[in-house]
């Protein structure tokens, strides 16, 4: 067995390499190391989420999944359970936050005993042969992350997950520097990092910069503050906490993900917060508005969530008044930016003053910026480096680092989703083949089904919209039995009232009467028509559907 | 006439307050400065573009419009210019560059003999009694650019346009530092002013910091260099040149509007050209990759411009190969990220090395930030201040800086789109009633025909898609004479094949079949079933037409 190479292939997801999934394989053993989802780009229509293509694996047969390895509780990295856990039933492991999350997703889909779900803790070792994985503390922007050092037959492998250097983060729990060291001095083959940032210079903020903001905001509101956030950014929740306790607020959560992430952080001792500091949504509406802190979701301006609903007045039991501040503690994700500003916008239309990064440092990312990468490549200072958890621009960003810190060129791989990474004996790496590693369409109950021309006529229908005109003819005859009915729908005529409409059914009736084809020819001849009228009254091509029945 | 106030009214476009086009009105007598267009966000499906609606100016009776001014000749001041001088046709007045950006479009539309087109330059005084116009220069992202000192019988008011404080701009023409004094001296009633980076802090980098970025960029470069910029940019064109010429290479212009922009900056004398600098694409491909620079449309990754088109490999001409350097010189405007991010990605795919801001400073806003703002409000130290261009909440930032250097609460008037601001006597202001001026969609031919009602059709066909359904019946029996006809698209089902339209067509048989009712109720009946069987199958609801004819 000594050629079996350690395969190492990054599985899936839009855009980023790597983020939502990865195997590493020896020989038939396999772990996997994270399972998450992405969410569509503006112009995938309809689409729910996308998931990993990983029939990759599932398509092997013989394949033993050792485990499920997951680095924390976002949806980029969980969000996709219940989809890999359909497909391996292999046992998984998680933080004790990151379980409970999960456990959360199992339930719903109703896999909960599908398959068993292992607690372990950063510093924990977890024996899954051929694999043995020490799992080491990493900061992000929710609790409980950590990265994995991978012992395999082919030597050391280390992978951060989502981090940063944090150097006073909120729960004064930094990033494991003594373990990546000593990773360093037992010998890494490779190196697998979050590339995320990878094209800011310096270094990420801490995240306590944010507390010197929360106080500024604080001490300034007369009314109401209302902090929206992401429901998992758990250590931003206690920097609310602080601030509203310091300014003698007490703290109402509004939004359903956000009271269970808190519920669950409580329950599992990652939230500190001081006796009767919580409060209901019913109870902070008797409180004067200087005593009130609420906590809701919808940061990036999310239609249905709370802090779109509170800028559109649009909420059943909150709503937004002048003199109340709104703090936006959050940056939107790539794709949210007009959802969000017009969200903003909303709200100080409504009379609110809003506080947003950078009108404020009311936000910092969770991932490293340039210095760190540097950093954890010195740290760790492996014989190979892989980017992973970014685009292909900032993987290739990253790699430009790596060479900064003096790692040769042909021992950095960018490689992209789907792309075998082989690592021989020695510590040799080759790039490999590349094998379907794209991603898949989840739209309503359908995984996969949902197709790239699927959604081209989406396109079609979403820019011009439909005409559909239907009509009944004597066979024998050709006599027009009914007359074409026609209706419209997202096309400028359903705007401009019906001359456009009864001109169509008009020029259907002309060619229906006049001409002598069959059916089929008919059919033709009027959707014809029909073509050119629309374009060259509107300058549009609606999706056309005639019908012509002979009877 | 000493009661009569100066009205001035911020008129459309899309979140933006008085960008697209501003009235200043006194009595009967209106000066309309700008009239852009504006672009539409990602969720306004099928929209070409967006217009003002000005339509206060065109139901009042007897209005004297005196001139249409124009700041600069970027589309989102002038696009909208032929919608205007159709309902106005009053002179227009603009730079040379400005006035030879608009002649070509008032030549496609073949309106350039409807109104007269009046060059001015930085500087000159236009009579437009009963407004009194002083131009003056200011540092933008396109040449040519002036605000604008107003005149009345109320007194001076000053528009500054779209504009920054460059101390080094490219065509070493600073901000008119002395006019704006001088205005200052005399006593301004109000200042309109750029907000678009009032979020931003300190001041927006020259134009000459790119030098030096271009210059590293250049030096590295080992093939061909394609730099991607706005079309309107030419000082930065004038970058590349000089770059270009300095480590010997040639420059070939690919991209209708590039080419064009650079004919009409050559011919007024915005931009220097050494002699033979300049080649055609086709000599540039004959020439060694290390001596040609390419300048390219598509900055914005735009479909059918010329870098997107690269970036697919798909362009006539010319395609991108490894060694090769991209130059990303712009920021992604806002909604645009992704097709930008996109786009970087696939030229990294085929090997080009991409820069853009921040993996270098390739790119700097043409707009003022905040120090630059507070140094604007110090010059001119107007009575009342109106923050302008910007979203709501970059007024709401610029109102907090014009607090900071001393200008008290009352006298800063944030208003919105259509709300009048009403000037008096002595200098005081008021804010008056809001009007329509909103805007309008540009949609194929159609001008304000598809409404929001439309749009949101739209968003139905292309999140769900659409299945037609038809059949005919005998009147008398009840009889089905043509069973039922479907077809999908854009509909899940469209990829799944057919066993889910197959069972919708028995569903709609046995309705058509069993139901006692006449043809209204049973096509009620069959959207019914569809529509329960659609959702129970694929979580959707595409949008259905039914079409149940009686013979």
């Amino acid at each position: 067995m000594s050629d079996t190479p350690l395969q190492v292939i990054p599985l899936g997801g839009l855009g980023e390499i790597g983020k939502n999934m990865m195997a590493f394989q020896y020989g038939r053993d396999v772990l996997i190391i994270d399972a998450g989802l992405m969410f569509p780009e503006n112009d995938m229509l309809g689409i729910d989420y996308i998931i990993p293509d990983f029939r990759y694996l599932s398509e092997q047969h013989g394949l033993r999944i050792r485990g499920i390895l997951i680095t924390h509780g976002h949806e980029d990295h969980t969000g996709a359970i219940q989809h890999v856990v359909s497909a391996f039933p292999a046992p998984i492991y998680a933080t004790p936050l990151t379980a409970g999350l999960i456990e959360v997703k199992l339930r719903q889909a109703r896999l909960l005993d599908r398959v068993p779900l292992n607690v372990f803790r950063a510093g924990d070792k977890l024996d899954l042969s051929p694999f043995w994985i020490e799992a080491f503390h990493v900061c992000h922007s929710i609790p409980d992350c950590v990265g994995f050092g991978i012992n395999t037959p082919l030597g050391l492998f280390v992978h951060t997950g989502d981090f940063k250097f944090d150097p006073t983060p909120v729960d004064r729990r930094v990033t494991d520097y003594a373990k990546l060291a000593s990773f360093s001095a037992r010998g890494v083959v490779a190196l697998f990092s979050d590339s995320t940032n990878a094209d800011r210079r310096g270094w990420t903020p801490s995240e306590s910069v944010i507390d010197g903001a929360f106080d500024r905001v604080f001490r300034a509101a007369k009314g109401r503050v209302i902090v929206s956030t992401f429901a998992s950014l758990i250590s931003r929740v206690q920097q609310v906490v602080w601030v509203s306790e310091r300014y003698r607020r007490k703290i109402a959560i509004v939004g359903t993900s956000m009271a269970e992430n808190v519920r669950m952080a409580l329950k599992l001792g990652y939230l500190e917060l001081p006796e009767g500091l919580l409060i209901s949504p019913d109870e902070a509406r008797y409180l004067p508005p200087n005593q009130v802190t609420f906590i809701v979701t919808g940061s990036q301006g999310e239609p249905s969530a709370v802090l779109n609903r509170l800028a559109t007045n649009n909420h059943n039991t909150l709503s937004v008044q002048a003199g109340d501040t709104v703090i936006i503690s959050a940056h939107p994700i790539p794709g949210n930016e007009e959802t969000v500003s017009r969200t903003i916008n909303r709200l100080f239309q409504r009379g609110a003053q809003v506080i947003y990064d950078p009108i404020d440092s009311v936000h910092v990312s969770g991932h490293a910026s340039q210095e760190e990468q540097k950093l954890m490549l010195n740290l760790v200072r492996p014989r190979n480096f892989v980017p992973i958890h970014g685009e292909l621009r900032h993987l290739k960003a990253h790699r430009e680092l790596a060479l900064q810190v003096g790692i040769p060129d042909e021992r950095i791989a960018v490689v992209e989703n789907g792309t075998k990474l082989l690592f021989y004996d020695g510590g040799r790496m080759e790039i490999g083949e590349r094998v379907p590693g794209g991603y898949v369409f989840v739209d309503g109950n359908s995984v996969g089904d949902v197709t790239s021309s699927v959604i081209r006529e989406r396109e079609t229908l979403g820019r011009d919209g439909v005409v559909v005109l239907s009509a009944v003819i004597e066979r024998r005859s050709g006599r027009l039995l009914c007359p074409p009915e026609i209706k419209a729908y997202g096309f400028v005529a359903s705007a401009t009232g019906n001359a456009l409409l009864e001109g169509a059914v008009q020029a259907a009736r002309r060619v229906l009467e006049e001409d002598n084809g069959n059916a089929q020819s008919k059919r033709d001849q009027v959707e014809d028509a029909l073509s050119k009228l629309f374009y060259s009254e509107t300058h549009h091509r609606p999706k056309l559907f005639v019908t012509v029945h002979e009877v």
